[in-house]
């Protein structure tokens, strides 16, 4: 059966898919806080069965000591290459819940949107994933290529356990490539290929200044406060401009090529419109465009504060305690252990002559930023697709944002990355009313087949061949890791 | 019968007093926030049944469209002054309530002292008033003074509505001086008399940067972050030595004479000490000792900030909005109109360059510093019975909080307050495990009395003749008010 006609197939059954997708976007699979464990288990449950009703083989989850991952394989190309396709089931938490308009896990279609937490992220084009599979094994009984399934289901909370999965299942994740459903469109009007993102590095910190609160009648003017503390140590953190004022950490970051900056300003992007759609101002380091700043610069960002009392009315006192966590996006080329050890120790050198105790909690050791080479299979492969879709040349972009597992699978498995979602970056990912749009339901049906049909073009060899002449480009996390 | 037979059963019955303690402490009188109505209507009852009990008259609530204030009065004294007795039945809210030993609602006695929320803050003083009047009436028969109790519902609210409950029952409240159970002791060890107090201004703002929270990779780099911009905002209150950096507030500071920095090298006070006991250190402006920072020099703190995810787990969020609590503790001549407005404007004048949107909630106008001469007849009846009761000369101080109280019946009745709580310092108002001593029960039952037969001692002109002498010091607050 020719691809054509399993995309037809896909589109007829649209509103079979959406259902599947709603029945998704119902089950509030929020990894970072455990109070929704029980949204989690029926996230599994679902997917589980799913990839056993479509006729994969090896259906399991693979338990790291967090969440596990949901895997299920078909293995059935004899001589083709075998494709990861990656997603994650889980999703952020949906606070503040007040500044939902429809509930976060009750899925609502309004103007062409499909509002619900994870339904751009990424819960929509895992199922445009799933369906695409599902579709190729009921109507033509085979895939293009080998297929190993992996959803995830701690991607929100940093991945803490996707290290030990991938090293106790090596063998059972082993492929030629990557295709993640994460990691979307740049824009809805031009075709564009992602060949990269920035790494991620978090901690939380706390600072004390005295034994308990104090009464700020009885202690004021004599003490330190906790929260005047905690604001100049954010404030060191920047300059009046936004640009990170931690000299140490800006020294790893390397300077654009001219190749970079040039394949940046292929993809035309409307500054002002970018930022008057959320209703902010620019702002951040000078001397870049504001698609450099997002993806080949780094950002620190303080994401949440608290301390004191935030109860109604008021309480007169001096906090003893505040606390705050931080996030650092990584550009390509910077090593996460040592920007996250230049923010710790920035911290530590505000705090110490200040007196003020400081404590960090440190839950992962960061994310180095992912690069796909032009010449990779999987780019060649996108180009042909999308140019065929969308009657355009496809654009090389980056992504601001930080999918680990490309350099997760990278280090440990040798696969390069493809990134081929199809949420958009209007979508409020991360914030209250995140949505999808319903037609990017039809285009990611339209372009996962074709996708697939195109890798499984190259034989195995051919794929390995071209692989490896992609070099992956060098890595100073990955340098040291591989010694 | 002699005031020493009334001191003398009141001792005996200590039992049965901390028993009326405990009720009054089970009841969680909170005012500043909506959850506790059922605790503050449970302390008003408990009240008026006790003021009827010891036969007062025109026991009653007085509203002034908050929580109402108890009164009782008795007016059998001919010829002799009238003195309203303050207290108030609300209490702090017990936040952070994890960080109690035992529950901020069940008093509990441990090593001498009485655990609960509001034990010192001040329901312990009060009942200490309360029993005195009671003992009085039910033992001799008549109080050497007539009495009105005015106990509060709103001390830490803020007193919202107290101006309008006075204007409202100006001749039932109708008065020649107060006492007040709120406003403590400075010392354990040395006898002192509370001559003022500082004034308070509160608000709460907000900033926003952008129309929501965004997505940190998106984002990340190019847009302000409400956290940062709130960080530097407070960061811009005070210098790093702690001095408050706002100079038209600073403007307004009266400096210290010679003769207030004399009254205050009398009381014996050890600064390292002071602050070792909260783990605090020293700091702030330079040039003050401790105790002139802390009763002649504003203070101002933030109470409070949130902003951002605050839950467990990561949220990689750009916040677009954060928020903070502040209050201003101000010295004596200060207005504290002024005092505010000048917060305001420098809140105002940091955010506008920014382009930061702010929102000021400005709940109430301020209540300025108090201040008690020592020709006071108050002042000389309370040093008479703490000489006599202590064996030293007892010392004139005045108080870093704030009894918004004293400058409204100032200004609205012409009565002047004496302070004459019997809480100490040390004992974590406003904080987690709030006591108060044990053996501060028997010393206020020892001298509450006294002081009330001193006064009794005055006739009714010759005591309005002292107070009138003793003029009111000018305060900015009361010569606009007065015209």
């Amino acid at each position: 059966m020719h691809v054509d006609a399993i995309v037809e197939d896909l589109l007829d059954r649209q509103d079979e898919i959406m259902r599947e997708l709603f029945n998704f976007l119902r089950m509030p699979s929020v990894s970072t806080d455990p109070a929704f464990c029980q949204g989690m288990r029926r996230a599994q449950e679902f997917l589980l069965d799913w990839l056993n009703r479509m006729g994969l083989s090896e259906v399991q989850l693979l338990d790291g000591g967090g969440h596990p991952a949901v895997f299920g394989a078909w293995n059935g190309a004899s001589g083709k290459p075998t494709v990861l396709i990656y997603g994650h089931y889980d999703v952020m938490p949906p606070d503040p819940i007040e500044a939902w308009v429809t509930p976060p896990f009750e899925p609502t279609i309004r103007d062409g949107r499909i509002y619900a937490r994870g339904a751009s992220d990424v819960k929509g084009s895992t199922v445009i994933a799933l369906a695409t599979v599902a579709a190729f094994l009921s109507l033509r009984g085979s895939c293009p290529v080998n297929i190993k399934i992996f959803l995830e289901g701690e991607e929100e909370s940093g991945s803490p356990s996707l290290r030990n999965i991938v090293l106790q299942h090596k063998e059972l994740l082993q492929a030629e490539a990557m295709i993640s459903a994460d990691g979307g469109r740049a824009s809805a009007h031009f075709p564009t290929i992602n060949v990269g993102c920035r790494g991620l590095g978090e901690l939380e910190f706390s600072i004390h200044t005295a034994d308990k609160d104090l009464h700020s009648g009885r202690y004021g003017g004599t003490v330190r406060n906790a929260i005047h503390e905690m604001a100049r140590i954010i404030a060191s953190l920047h300059d009046e401009r936004g640009a990170i004022a931690i000299p140490v950490l800006m020294a790893g970051v390397p300077p654009l090529s001219e190749e970079e900056r040039l394949q940046i300003a292929m993809l035309p992007f409307n500054e002002a419109e970018f930022l008057r759609e959320v209703g902010a101002q620019g702002f951040g380091e000078t001397g870049y465009s504001v698609r450099e700043q997002l993806t080949l610069r780094p950002a620190l960002d303080v994401n949440g504060i608290w301390g004191g009392y935030v109860g109604p009315g008021s309480k007169t006192i001096i906090p003893n305690t505040a606390h705050a966590k931080l996030s650092l996006r990584i550009p390509p080329g910077q090593d996460p252990h040592q920007a996250l050890e230049a923010v710790k120790a920035h911290l530590r050198n505000v705090c110490s002559p200040l007196g003020v105790r400081l404590s960090i909690i440190d839950p992962n050791t960061g994310t180095p930023a992912f690069s796909l080479r032009k010449t990779h299979p999987l780019v060649v492969a996108a180009k042909k697709v999308l140019l065929q879709t969308a009657k355009l040349e496809p654009v090389l972009v980056r992504l601001g944002a930080t999918v680990p597992i490309t350099t997760i699978f990278h280090e440990l498995l040798g696969v390069q990355t493809l990134m081929f979602g199809f949420n958009l970056p209007d979508e409020d990912v991360h914030a209250p009313n995140e949505f999808f749009y319903v037609k990017s339901l039809a285009e990611g049906l339209t372009s996962w087949p074709r996708l697939l049909e195109e890798l499984g073009k190259f034989d195995l060899e051919q794929f390995r061949q071209m692989a490896i002449e992609a070099a992956p480009p060098q890595s100073p996390h990955g340098d040291t890791s591989h010694g």
